[in-house]
């Protein structure tokens, strides 16, 4: 990166940590341009060449976030690596990031309550969909996967977890809600199927032996 | 009711049904009031008798169309009934009774799109959260759900089961939706885990009576 370009990242960063922390302090609706550009030590002029609004700069700290998120989550996938335990892993380390940022939590769950907030959590909302599916389709091509229908499933997949980090956020607990996530992952074990059949088909291939013993 | 109610409740209903004709026909966006006045055969005035504005008529015609959903759940779950059958059963019958309402899928659908909108379906998941953490509730104290925390549980099944349903209404496949929240549920039946613990004990000592016999 080219020297000069290091100073607008700086300003940018300065105004998202300002809004960030006010958005924590006061919520979102009670937070003006002012208090921003106040808060981050710059003019108002000079906050509007980079942000066209305050739900500008939301959206930016939003995408900053996830994207943090997302990056410690996909950091822990192991390419080609099994399904369902690169699933679990993933929720995990995403949740593990959340914890680490405390001062997000606020503001994170009152984009689920701001609706043009919200449509942009719906983006990336539609990004770990994908993410997912193909997860799930490499792993039912595998047969370790229950073979259901991978969009389905993926949306109901990210639809738990999209929740139960609602949960993380509005209690401020995280295990509970990784109990229930590694529970539902743990449900699409199609090697546990195969293993409970087999199981089944020997304690009736025992049973058998057992009757034409007597 | 007495007579002279039944007017007003007609005009409303003739006007949610103009207006969710003309939402499925051209989009939300591209309909205008004057468009649902007209094909309800009512004056622009008559119309602003009962509703404030574009976004007040779509509110209250998704509010009537998930209460017709949920009472149609609400029918078939047996009070005091296996926790997780009633899941599957109410799930079932919303997503039937969704079936059979095949004029109001593009504005359902759109509904997750018009963030001033969606806001209203969160209002309608938050009612679906405090049912389905009852019946969870009352199944882990009955045994035989698995004993998770219920509102991460609640929260993260009613996350799954909403996908499920923006699933069918994007797709409109049905099949692959159901197969994928039953398994969900399935994975909550805390009998099948004592059966497995139990098989598990059997083969212990089938396998111990077979070594002691040799």
């Amino acid at each position: 990166m080219a020297r000069r370009d290091q100073k607008p990242r700086d300003s940018k960063d300065r105004i998202l940590a300002a809004a960030l922390a006010l958005f924590g302090e006061r919520g979102y609706a009670a937070t003006s341009i002012d208090d921003i550009a106040g808060r981050a030590g710059l003019t108002k002029g000079a906050l509007y060449y980079y942000f066209k609004d305050k739900q500008d700069i939301a959206r930016d700290l939003h995408h900053d976030l996830w994207a943090r998120l997302k990056a410690e989550a996909l950091r822990v996938v192991e390419p080609g690596g099994d399904a369902l335990a690169n699933l679990r892993r993933a929720f995990d380390a995403h949740l593990v990031a959340l914890q680490n940022l405390p001062e997000a939590h606020f503001f994170l769950r009152q984009f689920w309550a701001v609706p043009a907030l919200d449509a942009m959590g719906r983006l990336e909302h539609e990004a770990a969909l994908g993410f997912v599916e193909q997860l799930l389709r490499d792993g039912i091509a595998r047969g370790d996967v229950a073979p259901l229908d991978p969009t389905a499933l993926a949306r109901a997949l990210v639809g738990a977890f999209s929740e139960a980090t609602l949960h993380v956020l509005t209690t401020g607990r995280s295990d509970e809600a990784i109990a229930v996530v590694h529970r539902l992952i743990d449900a699409l074990d199609a090697r546990r199927d195969r293993a409970r059949r087999s199981s089944r088909r020997d304690a009736t291939a025992t049973a058998r032996r057992a009757a034409r013993a007597r």
